[in-house]
């Protein structure tokens, strides 16, 4: 299983609302949700939530390309542009450390247009468990 | 229509994730979520964007106490415990900054144990546009 | 040595920038500055970065109070009410998480009033080199 | 007054640490630092405050370039690299928003050989009182 098909099918929650890993490259992922009625919060503009769970999929997917199993200990995330409903939104993250053991990435929300929506950054801990995908997508 | 049956009807993400508000009083609220099998990451535990979204719900209930409407520009999250399935989750949120137009609030999430989760911090951005609620609950 | 003066020794920017460690416990720490000119910002207010000093130092004295060292890898701090000139200001820390290897604090600065000045939150990476101090303070 | 040399000047804690701006173009600022003694924190490395410090003066030349003042509302910094003795740090910043009352910026710390020494992030709140300087730099 590459490690794409692994996030992808394995990540529920993430699937379930509609997020998909699209690209999976050495030091670079992306991801991708279309805006729809089911995303919406109370101000009728995409949950934070939605756009924070899009990025932090590009975040596992950064931090386990690597030799061992890591997971996300922080995340912050800073809203630029609202979301707009029908909108396809896609995230691409990229290393910003390459700890060995608390790897920080950042990754970057965009929509079609190119607009800037939100800015993520994460730090994961790396744990002493090998991951063991046959490769990256 | 007050604040608490706002956001538990109008946020449709947290809804359909099987998030709501609990409690409001003034200067606090609390949301609460069962972690189950449509809340997994591929690692087999609570997604960290559930996680996420609970607590910004709470934040939402928080800053729309106020006069005018107000969403979050930025949050952070700080991941203590993994979320286990089958646990209840409540995540109880107050004010660390009433400023006027950049309220600042915290929240914590804890499991049905009293065991802290996840730490949630988030700032938000008054809009000049009035809230209209009946009231809080 | 103890932990106390090894910090309000050793570090050498908290010194010459007035900041002190107070009081140190298990699980608490407490560190003191009085704003003065040489805190000033260009808008005649405490800097942030004299702010965010106070409560890494604080930060320090919680996660160096186990068995093996420890540093900061993040940290967030929110802005909640200008630090002015002649204010004693007082930052008290308490963990979040005592996980063994990444564990998290949070430190809050209020001043002689008990305004609430600042929040920080911050994640630290505990080392496999023992700490060797005669005791906190 | 430049906003350059309202910044190295007024900003009094900056200068007192070594901290200077040395570039500011629309969009983009830089400042330096050269890690000395006076930098150590008691681990004998520099001190994150100081690095803290260096980010937020960039920050402050970014925000303060539009015509009203700023200031930041929070701040996140994550260390990849230890900042060591003797090093010369730089600071580069650019806009990751121009929201008119909430802009928000990212700053990237690098070392004379460009190894990426920490990642601040910030989000600035626009008062109504406008700048009035006569240039940049």
């Amino acid at each position: 299983m590459t490690l794409k098909e692994f996030l992808n099918n394995g990540d529920i929650f993430a699937k379930r609302n509609g997020i998909q890993i699209t690209e999976i490259k050495p030091g670079m992922a992306k991801a991708q949700m279309t805006v729809t009625e089911e995303h919406m919060n109370a101000g009728r503009i995409c949950q934070g939530g939605a756009l924070f769970t899009l990025a932090d999929l590009v975040f596992a997917a950064l931090v386990n390309q690597r030799e061992n199993m890591a997971f996300a200990i922080n995340s912050t995330i800073y809203y630029h542009v609202a979301g707009k409903l029908g909108s396809t939104l896609t995230a691409e993250g990229h290393f910003t450390s390459t700890h060995p053991k608390v790897p920080a990435a950042q990754v970057v929300v965009t929509d079609q247009d190119g607009t800037h929506i939100a800015t993520f950054t994460a730090q994961g801990y790396t744990k002493s468990m090998p991951n063991s995908f046959s490769g990256l997508e």
